[in-house]
């Protein structure tokens, strides 16, 4: 029988830790800040913003929302945050106007503030195995394995998705962890056999009940990190749920890597709001 | 019969492309200058390095070295040529002092002079997809590959290694031509049972005779970046040359990607000078 991977309750556990540390800098004169940059012309993504702002309020963070309706506007003020001492981490929102690309605006984030490590150099120093903060969604990914006590080291990892946000990410994550890591993609031919090689399978291709039950191998944990909106306004994943049939472990869409990752920023925000303390102090 | 892929015709053609644009600059009164900063205390490195300088001068570009001793004289260094309009290129040469690591002290050099794609920035943006240097012997390999109308589009690919330098950035540039990319290392195990999947193996693993005629399926593409010193005082690629009797190309070393990314890193020098020039002007 296929373990379901939840991520409520590990997710409950990441936002217990953010609420410490934000009880403790507020204790401490230096409550925590998010702010959030968004273009305005996004109601997906307005809806978004909205579940951020109240998670954050939830763990004691709070949280302003910047709706610019130009790259420059953005820019701007990234740049602003940035300098402001009252502000601990930022997040830029996608989509963005005129389909500019995240890399490009986030390298106006300020490193230390960066949470959803969107900044360029956050990721080269991701790669080259320098402290920086991770994108939220990747790190939930081995953090929902690590949790669940799947080991990486020596294991074929593959990963369906190649975005900067995740795949990439993702990817570098597992080879970190001595995982021996396949990347595929839309150009893939013969996806099936390629994933039935994992025995960890993270699907992040943005593409509804991609992966079916033929492209799993019996005993292989799949972490599905696909969110796409449904008809009816809810939300499914990239895997068929079929594939709990076959699959060892199967993360499920909602409830799995998606709560993990909100989590996740939260605590990358108080882990900020600490750093600058201490860098203050020092 | 095995192809040799030799790189010594395509270094050439780079080479006099960086002749040219060398020239133009010196015309225009802008003559391209390329630093070196490197420890003291490494001799092999001392070699390099003046092989470095001998190929910069045939081409016109001018190269100093700077001899330090301390990661803090090397942060120093690099600062101080990033600032000096003089300078358009900087090289760090490993191995560095106390062992830091190259991407920690290279975030010192300024992106526009980072010849060698060394700086975390440059990598973030490599593997978000923005412009920005690449590593000389990364694109070196797809640089043959190219020379060689090898096609990535659609197959797969192995990289054995995954430094920062060289297995990270050639996964990703793999990566960007649609191939499907496979990164293994030490930890990988059954490495055979993997490279024989390859339609283009990239090997960098710094382990002479690593991959054997077993490792490599009839047709493949195999890219030998191994450049380990023989008890001769020669030169030894990672793949035994007996491999040459299965793979479809192998290029040799010497002989094969080294001359192709000293080259390529002369021909940095020049876009960066030539770049700086535009930029000022406007």
């Amino acid at each position: 029988m296929t373990t379901s991977l939840d991520g409520r309750e590990l997710a409950a556990e990441i936002r217990a830790d953010a609420a410490a540390g934000a009880a403790a800098l507020t204790a401490a004169g230096r409550p925590p800040h998010l702010a959030v940059v968004t273009a305005t012309t996004d109601e997906a993504s307005a809806w978004y913003v909205r579940s951020i702002a109240r998670a954050a309020a939830k763990v004691g963070i709070a949280c302003d929302v910047d709706g610019e309706e130009t790259s420059a506007g953005i820019t701007a003020a990234l740049r602003r945050l940035s300098a402001d001492l009252g502000v601990h981490g930022i997040i830029l929102q996608t989509p963005l106007p005129g389909g500019a690309r995240l890399a490009e605006l986030a390298g106006a984030i300020a490193p230390g503030k960066d949470v959803d490590g969107a900044n360029p150099l956050s990721l080269g120093r991701l790669v080259a195995g320098l402290p920086a903060f991770t994108p939220a969604t990747a790190e939930a990914v081995l953090a929902m394995l690590d949790h669940y006590q799947v080991k990486a080291a020596g294991r074929r990892a593959v990963v369906v998705g190649r975005s900067v946000v995740i795949g990439k990410p993702v990817a570098h994550l597992l080879l970190d962890r001595d995982a021996t890591v396949t990347i595929c993609h839309s150009r893939t031919p013969d996806l099936p056999a390629i994933t039935a090689q994992a025995g960890i399978l993270v699907v992040a291709a943005g593409r509804p009940g991609l992966i079916g039950p033929a492209h799993v191998a019996p005993g292989t944990t799949v972490i599905d990190v696909g969110t796409n909106a449904t008809a009816d306004g809810g939300l499914a994943g990239d895997v068929d749920p079929a594939v709990a049939e076959v699959a060892g472990a199967l993360s499920p869409v909602p409830g799995g890597v998606g709560p993990v990752t909100t989590a996740l920023l939260l605590r990358h925000v108080t882990q900020a709001a600490a750093a600058t303390g201490t860098a203050g102090e020092a």
